[in-house]
């Protein structure tokens, strides 16, 4: 392929499309559409979706693939090399040899804490890389809450359910987004002066948002994720904090 | 106004503007446009553009309005609070009595160092808001330089050039994102071990780009930003840092 276009797509909302995001579907020659297991058949469903309004009756340039699976023994950022390159070889296999403009659809954004970039760099020969910003679950969370990310002036620190378990809360900001969170890291913090917006398949017609004290809302939110959990089988999770200033 | 939509428009790059954003303008009742003085007009002129690529030659339902100006004199915070009553005044006077739907295009989107939300807050009666997330200039720098906002699982500080001069770089994140930066505030830092991805006017025709280890980028982007900002009068910029890890 001569040109990846990575075109993020936002968050579940068929509607997170920016018009560039639609006009790079509809110029690229070949759609490549992973397939993740039964389990998140809803995210691919939801790009067939997007392309199906876009392209109209035109799907001759969709190519599904399935997507490889990490091994998720031993050392950690070994296994997602090794899951890397495997997924730069499926990606070059369903892509075929006489292509030129191939486009991937990424669910948020391909800049955050998404795999998509530097998968890319494993090609050979380098294509040219293209990026189409799109909604991130960030934004979907505050535009769902209607709530600033910041606070005047304030910094705040993007980070994973991992960090703040083993590192607590940061001395250099008072508002944390935290994502990847597997398990309620919210639950090893000292509740006090600290307000939590949660939500979980933004974007989406299952969405769902709880917020307040950490205190309260934390037990709620805990109770409300198992539960969507075992109904849809997957979940995807964001959460803000924020905490009086200089506590 | 029963309802206040904001809706975030991205950076500059008419189709930034998402699915949901388009049909937000198109069923508001009124669209509120700020003008922000001759200096800034691009910004104003790219909202009527944006409104008249959505509306085609519907223009009776757009209202411009002279943004007040803040008082830069005297405590920093009293007067962003004086100035955000203003402009809440200015939202009334403009939109008159009789509106039911209010729609208010956001730079970027209004989750992320805009004061949209704060003033909305200050409505009586309360109207319901709507926030429409939009393309941020975090993800049109990343998209520019096709690079990821974070490592592997990593985390990434979101800060403003004040404190970048006034704290450093603090401990929590080896990536730091920089905004509302009028004085580059990169050259504070020792530049050993520290990569720079710099941007302004990004998503415009006048976007311009420099990347590179900050010892020999930072010195560039300085003399590129200051031709540019004397070209055009105003600029509007933000960059990227990252540090080896541990650094």
């Amino acid at each position: 392929m001569r040109e990846l276009v990575l075109i993020g797509i936002g968050t579940g909302n068929p509607d997170h499309l920016t018009l560039q995001g639609a006009e790079a579907i509809r110029s690229a020659d070949l759609i490549l559409v992973p397939r993740k297991g039964a389990d998140k058949a809803d995210l691919a469903d939801l790009r067939r979706d997007i392309c199906a309004r876009v392209l109209g009756g035109d799907d001759a340039r969709i190519v599904e693939f399935d997507l490889p699976k990490r091994d998720a023994g031993g050392d950690y950022l070994e296994g997602v090399e090794a899951w890397h390159d495997a997924i730069a070889c499926a990606w070059v296999a369903a892509a075929g040899r006489e292509v030129q403009r191939v486009a991937l659809l990424v669910w948020g954004d391909p800049a955050l804490y998404d795999s998509s970039l530097r998968i890319a760099a494993r090609l050979s020969p380098p294509p040219r890389i293209t990026v189409v910003p799109g909604i991130t679950a960030l934004q979907a969370l505050c535009a769902a809450h209607a709530i600033p990310l910041n606070e005047i002036g304030a910094p705040f620190l993007v980070t994973t359910g991992r960090r703040l378990r083993e590192e607590g809360w940061p001395d250099c900001a008072d508002t944390l987004v935290v994502m990847l969170d597997g398990g309620c890291a919210f639950q090893t913090l000292d509740p006090e002066g600290i307000t939590i917006w949660w939500g979980a398949y933004l974007g989406m017609d299952a969405g769902v948002t709880v917020s307040g004290p950490l205190s309260e809302a934390g037990p709620r939110i805990v109770e409300t994720r198992a539960a969507a959990r075992a109904r849809h089988g997957w979940i995807m999770d964001i959460y803000l904090l924020r905490r009086a200033s200089g506590g």
